[in-house]
């Protein structure tokens, strides 16, 4: 790598003509563009049929690249198929959860368990590797393309098949696990058994489905065939090149692939971004904590985020002036060691040719887009390598889990109005908006080092985890769990105890009953001024002291949150969906106890994120989310890498609308 | 049967090992629980292949019940297949309204045309039979399990034009009754026909086809196929068994299924009350009444209620203190002569395992659930035999017609928000609150008992019917029909005379035009100072007398309600769709003419029901459901069966929020 | 032809008995209805097997009309297939967009590719033509009915690659237009294309498609495909009938068929008028203007109406009194020299069975809506011929174009709930309100007689459209066009030159960027003292003046609306979708220069509407659309062909509510 945060993203020269590669690079070294992913949609063109491999377009997009300084992010461009291939292979078209088999189109299509897209696959991946491992411009290889999907033909039946021979052994095993006995379903042969499906156990969509167990299940391995996938590509380049990084780009807080299965495999993380419409902050912010978290807090990349708008929402607006580099800073502030973009020049057909781009259709320089993408190309140039390799030091652990993400949206009852990504942003939320640097951490995480651990709706507690939160609270760390937290093990099966099952004797409580109420009903929390949604779990305490109670209906007056002393610390319990200032409250007084909250606490839309360089520079970025001025004073005595001023503590520190500083501490 | 009402439910002990089958009959017996329905998800158990049928565990569970002196409710467990009958018989797998053949999953998804379903459905009847029928604990029979759903494969068409053969002989009748010349479908060979699918006659959903005579006989074969599985295994279980009455457990406004097509078959009426979020109170008591009308009026069991909340709506509250007691005293009010819950034990797993139960999964018996239903227990017990085969006595019927409701609810024109169970609840519930026992009855119903009978929304009328209501009024009865009554035959053809067709003479009205507006629009009736909405149909008398008027539009000052004298009776007319205080001023004139009204017709939330027992005695359930107190007095003298207590004519009679009385009459 | 408007409507005695003939012809002789449209569906009928053809009924149904003086408009029946056709070849059923191939039900449901089909079709209209040609009541011929939808089985598929292979020639063309590198889609073998299906590059349904350039071919080519059907069966009948114009019934703005590609193949232009619920006036007119804009202003006929209500809505209100009076008018001020209504007589059966009729199921002559038939019969005897062949002269046109509908309606980005359809109107309706006569004409028009220009929304730019607008602001003419206007190609590739691409010099315009809003969104526009919403292109004049500008946001200031002057006229660009108002302003003062502003321009709700009869005779119509008596003067001297009153210039003209002027201009 060059000693700075690479700064480009996907292009694709092959879509033009020569005279527009001149013009293209022209713009990139004006624009500061180091950085170019490639290849990611030219399979057709560098193998027009089965035979034949054509490399010559590849070569001198890789050969230019060099020739300009530039370094590449090869791709091996396998997520998009070309039309022969679906042709002569119906099989790699997938088959859709109504069961009906796809022909040529789209892309993200293949299916996993298809001989000849894995043989096709490979053979591209390793000639690749074998041809450009020793290119002067490869950086990194890119596998793939935004995994995702899955697929229900007889192939991927069988592979279902083959995957729970492996994790049951016995059909004993299988059925008890998925509680078959209900429905009476115990099968007696492994071939009875049929992916949940349109056509099998669900109805009403994807998400209700007779079985849970049997759907998580066929979740998780769907994530693994994916990831075989994956797993085969790398193999076959590591044949020929055993040491450039090797990724593929994930999508955040994206719910058809357990990436914590994945993230052992990856050389480095990397993920697109691109928040929902009106998204606070804090949405992009738990993705890249949660991607950061895939590698033990090791930096990720940024593999692509838009210059200017999406287009494939039913609204697509711009992101207004400062915004792009507001969130490529934040980016940064998180973790990410690469700052790239889609795409370089707009596609000019097709259905992303008004995605929004560096390089406009008319190829014009003086656009605002362009001239943003230049300014903040000239800033990371400051910034230089000051930031590569930094890690967060949080003392604060969220776990994200997606077994739980998957049961709570698969389960019938209390209530399907509960979003696990909307519940877990809002004690996210709470915590960074307090100023706690947070690591998004697997269940199986390492919790030794954190003073607080977050587990909202952890409906499934899974291993050891119970004595490994009561550990952290042994110790004097704070644990908070919430309603819907507990209820079921591994298979989906109800723990057969009090709810909230392992739970329970941390938290000191005891729940028999979960009402669940119309979006439109809310509860009244007296003792925190706020109100609560959707589910209203009744808690009796065992142990544990009532902090806020409802204020209304049959439960009036019993505990809505509750703490519990255990050790030398604490735990909590939320037993409703309390709304942000509710949240906000329990999460600044557990910070607040371990001396957690950041220099800006009272301010809500400046975010702050510190980043420990390898050398030991303490890095604390300041952003200014409002479109008002923020008229802060230094915290520290720093020096603002991206104009090198120096200022004292308590030193004004005014940030412009949608402002950022990234200082570097000194005292 | 025990001299008691019959008090428990669905018991799946197959699902537990033997140490909590122990602890299961502990707890009923601290419940009061007498009642178990065994068996309805084990086929897969009873027979895990084809050749191979094993009842060891089933021997168990009754004799454990008798033992216990418990009584079983034994189901045949048809309507869950086992996986390897869907495997080795792929037809018994349902084709759905898509044309998509599904694969083994889920429940009630059997195609009743199959020959492999029939054979070993009757099959596991004829053996259980054999096996039980002398067993001490049987107390009935329960044949499969919520029959619904439709098939639409090609065995299933065949069985289609076989119907269609038995019904109309030639295709020339069938070509006049579906009015085949429209649109060019005149049918030359049977084979021809399609079922109704969406890849025949439908498009948007099954609602809309493009001829109503098709999917009218079509809902009527797939009513009749369905029945023919439930008489298959009846037979099979009386060649054993000629004595244990049969049922299967219905589910009230059930549209798929004309149950009146079934009545006669059943040896008593049961069903499975699970009444929609936020119904008043009079919706679960119109099914009530509807399912006591099947047997002419003969008690019905309650097969299934939760005993707290559901698990498969998106949101799933809980019933409040003290409503399941209400409830379970309205359904005995209304006929009932077993209290049964679905469940006994919460499923560990799958898709109901969050469904309310009487043993939660922690297993304790201090739960306000567990309290709650063994408080009803004691009282079910004081109860004693008292209410057994007691009878409703009404003087007012409403006519209920899966014709009428299947027909309005596919027909195109004049508007497809009328929807025929809200407006018959209209009527039911304006009548209800005003303190009339209400019969629930079909068209062919005898009438010559009744001094008011009501037909709302009667779109189709068939037979004498409209003679028949004519002796009513003629011998100074009173008959209420509406808008959109009296327009087609049995084929769902237009009668070709004035609207309400047959109707129109005993109504004195002719209809030549309706209007139907977004159901924004409200149309004043100003005698009434009420509103109406959706469908507005113009009136001109031709005998009738107006009775109220629309208050705008260009048909303003025409009858929106009329009088007509016929005999020594009357008959009305009701043009539009009035609002619920426009429905209860018409139907309390109508009743107050027959001294109808009720001892607590101005207590809105105040529900009456009498009930007069085999010996006689007349028994007066109170019930209110208001979360007030009502202060009441004593409409006679009576005797309080649950508290004991005498109070007489015009004393204090005071009911506790939600509260009950079961009063015996004694002057 | 009569000498007068041919008044009637489809009629299908083929469903009734002999002694209802004679009745339908009383009725119709009270009515003043001349002209039946007969055959329509037929087929089933007239051929009952593949050998037997059966023209007993039809004849009778002719000599009967010819008898009473009637005249036929002849249908081939072709849209509504026999049973045993689609039993026989099962290729003839359609396979819809999902992939599934249907089996027999409703009608306009052929394939197109099949031969079977086109082979029976085209005999069938050979043989009634055979037969017929020389009948005495033969006034025009009716091919099939209403064509629409499209087709994906494997023939459909085969017709497109060959239907491609026509147009682009190679592959290399192909792969260019439809930007195929992108996302990996270089095809190498033109069997490798597919239709574009949700089975292939569609997703969220016929909208949201992976590439532009295939759904547009597929719409082009289903557009074509149809046209064919409709071409062989006229050749057939041309084969017998040199003479008797041949039509159609188009449906107005309908989106799946591209009526510019047929208009040079019908003889005539018809379509059925049935407007959304609470549509404006002027959403008929469009469409009146854009069925008359299909011959180069030429009169069409208006085939179908209905007298009443319609059935197929989810609510379907009665026309009010008068209503129907209005709107044939409207048509006929629009250009229709037919006043047709679907039906003469109700259905009995089927989905159309409530569809208003002008005769009811009860047969009477005395309802509301037979009277207001019959009223309007004895006007239209009093226009006479005046009116028939006059054409209108407007001076301002309206490009509608099926490719910028169909382009923007699939585009991703930049917002999904710009309408096409309601843009457009939103500039017809603002120059009709303002008294101007509109044609509505496709890009290919002759634009040399026009003064006003109005492009809205033209996404699409072909040909040399941009020189041809530009020699209409160069000899003095206004030319408007609107945001999102120039964006692509025929092939829907982005233009690679700044916004609006080829209209940009025109326009005097450079649009960089395009911002998208959710619905509820605002912006101001002070100059004109409105609002707009959804899109707001960032205009840089270049060359242009602004007009107005927007009030907020960070483009605040910058222009929503320049004017450009060029040689004698000028160009108006309008960057976002104004509302109603901001519209109408932009227009007055359009027209206003031209002074095409009407005598009733300050009365929104009054239409009017000149036509030229073939003798020079001016007629101008005025409609009140208001249900308020509009208080007008005098125009001219005009005299009134319905009340044969005279009137001065300027003296009273009162119209009543609904009210209607024929009027001959005298002066």
């Amino acid at each position: 790598m060059t000693g700075k945060i690479p700064y480009g993203g996907d292009y694709n020269p092959e879509q033009w003509p020569r005279d527009v590669w001149d013009e293209d690079h022209r713009l990139f070294t004006r624009a500061g563009i180091d950085t170019l992913t490639v290849g990611v949609f030219s399979w057709s063109l560098t193998q027009p049929a089965e035979e034949t491999y054509d490399f010559t377009v590849l070569d001198r997009v890789l050969d230019r690249a060099a020739a300009e300084g530039r370094q590449v992010c090869l791709a091996t461009g396998t997520a998009a198929l070309p039309p022969w291939l679906a042709k002569k292979y119906p099989e790699v078209n997938r088959t859709d959860f109504e069961g009906r088999r796809h022909r040529y189109g789209q892309r993200h299509n293949f299916c996993p368990s298809s001989p000849a897209y894995r043989r096709l696959s490979t053979a591209m991946a390793g000639r690749l590797a074998e041809r450009y491992a020793d290119h002067p411009a490869l950086l990194a290889w890119h596998i793939n393309n935004e995994y995702g999907g899955a697929c229900y033909c007889e192939r991927c039946a069988d592979a279902f098949r083959d995957w729970l021979r492996d994790r049951y052994a016995t059909l004993d095993a299988l059925n008890d696990a998925w509680w078959t006995t209900f429905w009476s379903h115990r099968y007696t042969d492994w071939a009875e058994i049929e992916p949940p499906s349109a056509l099998t156990e669900h109805w009403r969509g994807p998400d209700h489905t007779a079985f849970q167990g049997i759907t998580l299940d066929y979740f998780r391995c769907t994530t693994d065939a994916l990831l075989g996938c994956f797993l085969a590509e790398k193999e076959a380049i590591r044949r020929y090149d055993p040491e450039t990084p090797v990724t593929t780009n994930f999508m955040g807080m994206f719910r058809p692939l357990d990436y914590h299965r994945w993230a052992p495999h990856l050389d480095f993380a990397s993920w697109d971004s691109y928040p929902p419409l009106d998204a606070p902050p804090t949405w992009p912010a738990l993705a890249h904590d949660l991607m950061r978290g895939l590698k033990d807090g090791a930096p990720f990349w940024l593999m692509e985020q838009t210059p200017s708008t999406t287009a494939s929402r039913d609204v697509n607006p711009l992101r207004r002036p400062g915004e792009l580099r507001l969130a490529t800073f934040q980016a940064i502030a998180h973790g990410a060691d690469a700052a790239l973009y889609f795409q370089m020049r707009a596609s000019r057909g097709a259905c992303e040719k008004y995605h929004g781009a560096v390089i406009g259709h008319a190829g014009r320089d003086d656009t605002r887009v362009f001239g943003e993408v230049a300014d903040l190309g000239k800033e990371l140039g400051l910034l230089g390598d000051t930031t590569l390799g930094a890690r967060t030091t949080a003392r604060t652990a969220l776990l994200f889990d997606w077994d739980s993400w998957w049961a709570l949206d698969i389960s019938d009852g209390p209530s399907r109005l509960v979003k696990y990504q909307e519940v877990v942003h809002t004690y996210y939320r709470a915590a960074r908006e307090a100023g706690a640097d947070v690591d998004v951490v697997p269940q199986t995480a390492d919790l030794t080092a954190y003073d607080v651990v977050l587990a909202p709706v952890l409906h499934m507690v899974k291993g050891d985890l119970a004595g490994r939160l009561e550990a952290v609270a042994a110790r004097g760390g704070s644990v908070l769990t919430t309603f819907l937290s507990g209820r079921v093990d591994a298979h989906d099966r109800a723990f057969l105890t009090d709810v909230p099952g392992p739970l329970a004797p941390l938290m000191g409580v005891r729940v028999d009953e979960c009402d669940a109420r119309q979006p439109e009903i809310a509860q009244s929390i007296p003792e925190l001024g706020s109100e609560a949604r959707l589910v209203f779990e009744i808690v009796q305490p065992r142990g544990a002291e009532p902090v806020a109670t409802y204020g209304g209906d049959f439960y009036a007056g019993t505990p809505a949150v509750t703490r519990n002393a255990w050790g030398d610390g604490e735990a909590w319990y939320v037993a409703t969906a309390l709304d942000q200032p509710g949240v906000d409250q329990v999460i600044r007084r557990i910070l607040t106890r371990h001396d957690l909250l950041g220099p800006y606490a009272d301010h809500p839309a400046v975010e702050t994120a510190t980043r420990v360089a390898p050398d030991g520079t303490r890095i604390l970025f300041v952003l200014n989310h409002a479109t008002e001025a923020a008229p802060l004073t230094a915290p520290a005595t720093v020096t603002d890498l991206l104009t090198g001023k120096r200022a004292e503590k308590g030193a004004p520190l005014a940030l412009d609308p949608l402002g950022v500083a990234v200082l570097r501490l000194l005292s």
